[in-house]
């Protein structure tokens, strides 16, 4: 009997050429469809989520494959860690209805992006976060996110390998944050370095999140107003925008599914 | 004139045989005196104010050195990340009063210890995170560290390498708190995964955050009650304490000093 698997993943991207096989260059599916060769002892196709370029990391990526293996998910998930290099582990696994797909179930998908800002680099998140060592206006930042709510054309926000039809996408949720870095509130002076951006919505266009960062990232340094966010929507132009910010600070958090499938 | 400079350190210590400079292997302290001496073109002697083993980490570890060198605090702290490898930052440097002592004028040192309690291993913050994948009593846990508080005798949580005549330690602080991993609040599922473990003293004996922190496990799993940790300060004997935390959990956070040094 055929099964389908959902898995949920966790990955440190910095050693690869992103989630999706190419010809050249390590990725997260090549590595995870080796691993599942060796367990189900045939050749398995994964599906993901959300193609993640390279360099960025994921702490909740989900795919599927379909499967007439008869391990528990329990000892899937087990053997599938031991077999995985330990910067792509698995955190679930779990039978979905045949009618689950990755990719096309998907309701929403939320990518946060970390941004360091403080005058020295960081020796222990370095892997994980954008350097930004001069000052940045939050407030106007914050003020900008607000722009990016709703039904929009973000032709503006598309990288030239954008090969979608439409550019409008539904922005549900796009907020700044101030992190901890990894660290509790209660041991001092640590709260404050770490910006987060987070940003929701059913599908986002290629590079969408890190030209919205970059973007911002010029507001905040006040070579852009928080008002020219708005503007962006009407030019439709990629060149009009900021630049693409550095995929290492940039993370796909979760992706939310019908219940059915949760 | 010869200068008393402060220095402010960030570090991963995972390719390091710890701080201090020993006959083989990699340490925080040769690599840093060697990027001194290229910049102040003479020798330099440095000295921290916790010694850390290998493999331990530090978010703001101190120390001090003597130079005639005339940089500005900016222009050294930007020569020192320069030259330094990645996993070495140095987060400020500042002129002291020639009495300053990284190590003897230090008042209270702290400590945290990061335990990563799911059933996956963490593929992001593998470095950084002592990966618990059993359920832990965290209430026991916490009270146990109640037991810590106070003047008394760390023999049952001192490493079989102790120099120090006497085994009587004051701790400020110890408690647990639950971390986010990097991830502020209002990204879902990841608050509870983090357990932190912090302790501040003046000083510590060697190993004995990790002796405690392995001692704190065996309680969280029941091994042991946390009335139990009250006993140890009478047994005196290392054998009755828990085993020693891997180093990879534990990080360096903070030396405070008199005010003059701040």
């Amino acid at each position: 009997m055929t099964r389908t698997i959902k898995l949920t993943l966790e990955y440190d991207g910095t050693g690869y050429q992103g989630f999706q096989s190419q010809k050249h260059g390590k990725t997260i599916q090549q590595s995870l469809e080796a691993a599942l060769q060796q367990i189900c002892q045939a050749p398995i196709t994964i599906f993901g989520a959300g193609r993640t370029d390279a360099g960025v990391h994921a702490l909740n990526q989900v795919c599927h494959f379909k499967t007439s293996a008869r391990l528990s998910n329990e000892k899937f998930a087990k053997a599938l860690n031991a077999l995985l290099p330990q910067d792509i582990v698995v955190r679930e696994v779990r039978d979905v209805p045949d009618s689950f797909h990755a990719r096309f179930s998907a309701l929403k998908r939320g990518y946060a992006y970390f941004i360091l800002n403080r005058t020295s680099p960081s020796a222990t998140f370095r892997r994980f976060v954008h350097w930004v060592p001069y000052s940045l206006d939050y407030k106007a930042m914050a003020a900008a996110c607000q722009h990016l709510i709703g039904e929009k054309d973000f032709s503006s926000f598309a990288g030239a390998a954008s090969d979608r039809k439409s550019h409008l996408v539904t922005v549900n949720k796009a907020r700044l944050l101030h992190g901890t870095g990894g660290f509790p509130a209660p041991i001092p002076n640590l709260k404050k370095d770490i910006i987060v951006f987070y940003i929701e919505a059913q599908s986002f266009l290629y590079n969408m999140v890190r030209i919205i960062m970059g973007t911002l990232l010029e507001i905040g340094e006040k070579k852009r107003s928080a008002q020219s966010m708005a503007a962006l929507f009407n030019w439709r132009d990629r060149k009009k925008a900021g630049p693409t910010a550095p995929a290492k600070g940039l993370f796909l958090v979760n992706v939310r599914y019908p219940k059915e499938f949760e």
